[in-house]
């Protein structure tokens, strides 16, 4: 269901972009109950688990992305209850509506139900978002029979009651007045999202720009983006032409895929190396033609979902090791893959022994990385390096669109080491293996606390505390033990706890 | 040696005011070695390690407290390796000095040694209190063996290196341009903190103003605060006689190291009901009394004190609730106890049965609960409780001073529920036992969750990820089980682990 959702989300924004409304509803019988998720839950291993909720909350954040920046706003008509991940799922809609007929109500019953917590974007949004009580929620939170009527809406659960008789035409104003107040393209045609051509064996992943080979002995995945391999279109009607054949777009999505599926299917590859290979210019010159177009709807498109997939990079739970080497296009948007990274390195000069004769590699900052792809805490990713130093962001914004080698690239900070040809393969090698040679539940620990550094908001929050408390609790016997409430929901035994607080 | 740093930070507040600079340092021989503590973690329990990092990092706030507000800098003068634990007190002080004699070092070696996270404190504070760059935060957590010297000046991990000559003399100039630079009663006497009179026994706690009846059936601690039996002092001369006798803070030690012993000795007990009695009258005359002479420097130490004493209960992983009950006096400073509750019920009218012509509860807010004991978000309780619902923190600042019955706290939002006589006893009792019936690893990520809603702040992030992150790795098998890093401290066998990533 959630990957229907998230494939949904995408198409309405890229085939469908005259669409204005999304009635996102349920049937009378419970179609938002949380049943399924919570048998899958129970069943699964415990980075299957954490998968899980992490891609459903990225879902959501799409959905809030795609009201805040396509116009395309999200209306929850809930015509019966919704339950655990299903309120989720309106509480990521502009407006939830709720009939009052005495039985459908909203709940957050996992506490009572699970001994778990999946409700980290659910409760995250009760508060920060919609900002219900602190201590009603608590009280939502042990009410597994749930909260329905003027309570729910009293005290923020819902924005709205409607009694039965009024609830279809009710339902059918509200949508039309969030159709009324969004702006966008009322009646442009969309392109459509052509299946990917990616192929698929034990130990390489492959598309047209993005492949990655796999080494499990060494926990190892060796990533590399291609760069565009045709000039830009001259205007804006060749991206509509090219449509999901246009560079950026085929990359951000055989990326996105990627990411998905190494986190879902490779979870004991801990360590992602990532290389670029192309002309830098050629990026820059693609990033150019989205940023010169940004009120065409296909370019704002391409721009927030190359967004939303550098976001998904950012919460992968995997160590991120950024080589930059002769023949790499670090630059713009791709300069953003190596920001991403917690380390950096730059070879200073060129392979003497294999290539002496290459160009030293470079990496270039451009208008991509000061402004359109901010992170999930509202900072561009040179903000969030430079955090606190100003002097030092000042610098590396003036040197947008000049080419910058290793030492230059180090002096910046844009890159963690800039090693020559003679320190290159050790220092790399070390940083690789003594990756694979740490606890993976520290690295995760330690990535997560250092990428999302400076200002808080939503989103870092339910991924961070997700990341956290969603994977320490999963964890603990009172929810996975064999007598713990995960397990033996369902079975009409009560869960049996460790009665220690921690 | 944490409990004796607790103790020293306090009395240097409080019986030695006029000190401006303190510096903490540190012998040739790793002093500030983590050793010591990685035995002790290794060795304990789940709830015992993770009470301790929560304490250790209370404590270095409580340095970083009294560098802003009492003039009392911290100066790190490391004469040697400041490793782990060592070094995140370093980090705490308010300037690092390191001596460059080639071989000391600073470090935070948990990743590679231990396999787990203790530094929640010290990586938050180089990236978001220091803006350590990240990689390089990174690179140097990855890097048992330290950075010393220049390196560690470019990377921000201290603020000055010394060559082992001038070293006697740029220490003491240090401290005294950090004495220059503060404010504060240069020549004031301290008052005594004397012993606490602390009776403990298995079922019960009790000092002068604060008791605890324990029920480990039930996970139920029930905690009294009685008000204050005397007249507030005539001025704040009067506040200086009685020293530590005087009511404010006799009660805030009190229930400072009442928090400290249950958290500690009793994990069983999950739940902490709190009540109050006295005349709340002159609780608000005692706050005021302190209000009026926030300039005189015990008057302002007292209120900071109760500051933290309130911040330690916002992060104590324990069910709160407030009991509001004819006889009770949660006014002023008071209130913030109901006000941290997880939950506030609110009698409506008498006990008709026991006590009908008693006066019935009211909740009175004071300029104690409207700015000057701020949460570790730095908003004010009830800010953090009305968070975007300005008309509602309005209403209830502007009742200020007047008596509020439970209908009408209700209906302010003061307190959760206000059930009469007649459905009292069943409503509290259901929730004290519902509270039971929980995973309490499930309460401890949603109640710290709803707590630290709103903007996040270095000590939240701690804090929270503390609570969340440090629980989680502290758990796995990788860290704790027979084969883990922890485990394995010491042994010469390295660890083996599950190498999913999650």
């Amino acid at each position: 269901m959630d990957i229907e959702l998230y494939d949904a989300v995408q198409r309405l924004r890229f085939e469908h972009p005259q669409v204005r409304t999304v009635v996102v509803t349920s049937g009378k019988d419970k179609v938002f109950c949380a049943g399924a998720n919570i048998k899958m839950l129970a069943a699964a291993s415990h980075p299957a688990k954490v998968n899980f909720c992490k891609f459903t909350n990225e879902t959501r954040n799409a959905m809030e992305d795609a009201t805040a920046h396509s116009g395309q706003a999200y209306l929850a008509a809930l015509n019966g209850t919704a339950s655990g991940g299903g309120y989720e799922l309106a509480l990521a809609c502009e407006h939830i509506m709720l009939i009052d007929d005495r039985s459908s109500v909203v709940s957050l019953p996992e506490l009572p139900l699970l001994g778990v917590l999946p409700g980290t974007g659910g409760r995250t949004r009760l508060g920060d978002k919609r900002h219900g009580r602190r201590d009603l929620a608590d009280y939502i939170a042990t009410r597994s029979e749930g909260v329905g009527g003027r309570r729910a809406l009293a005290w923020r659960l819902v924005d709205e009651v409607v009694p039965r008789p009024a609830w279809p035409g009710a339902v059918r104003d509200r949508a039309r007045e969030l159709a009324g107040r969004s702006s966008g393209p009322s009646s442009a045609g969309g392109i459509e999202l052509t299946p990917l051509a990616k192929e698929r064996g034990d130990d390489r992943v492959s598309y047209r720009y993005v492949s990655a080979a796999l080494d499990p002995a060494r926990g190892l995945a060796e990533i590399t983006i291609t760069g565009p391999d045709l000039d830009a279109p001259a205007g804006i009607d060749g991206v509509h032409e090219l449509g999901a054949g246009f560079w950026t777009l085929a990359m951000t999505r055989e990326l996105d895929d990627l990411i998905l599926d190494l986190r879902t299917n490779e979870p004991t590859i801990g360590t992602w190396v990532l290389r670029t290979q192309g002309d830098p210019a050629l990026v820059l010159d693609y990033d150019r033609l989205l940023l010169d177009h940004n009120d065409d709807w296909l370019a704002s498109e391409i721009a927030h979902y190359l967004k939303r997939m550098l976001k998904r990079l950012d919460v992968t739970s995997r160590s991120l090791i950024a080589l930059i080497e002769p023949g790499s296009c670090f630059a713009g948007c791709l300069l953003e893959l190596a920001l991403a990274a917690d380390r950096g390195y730059h070879l200073a000069g060129v392979f003497e022994e294999t290539d002496p004769d290459a160009e030293p590699a470079a990496v270039t900052v451009g208008p991509m990385n000061l402004g359109p792809l901010p992170m999930g805490n509202g900072l561009t990713r040179l903000q969030t390096r430079f955090l606190g130093d100003p002097e030092a962001l000042i610098a590396v914004s003036g040197s947008a669109g000049a080419p910058q080698r290793a030492q230059d690239a180090e002096r910046l900070g844009l890159v963690t080491f800039a090693p020559d040809d003679i320190d290159w393969e050790e220092e790399v090698r070390i940083a690789i293996e003594e990756r694979a040679s740490f606890s993976p539940d520290a690295l995760t620990g330690m990535e997560a606390n250092y990428r999302f550094a400076g200002p808080e908001t939503i989103e870092t929050k339910i991924f961070g505390r997700l990341t956290a408390w969603q994977n320490w609790i999963f964890t603990r016997p009172n929810a996975s033990g064999p007598d713990g409430a995960l397990r033996r929901y369902g079975t009409r035994r009560s869960a049996e706890f460790d009665r220690r607080r921690v």
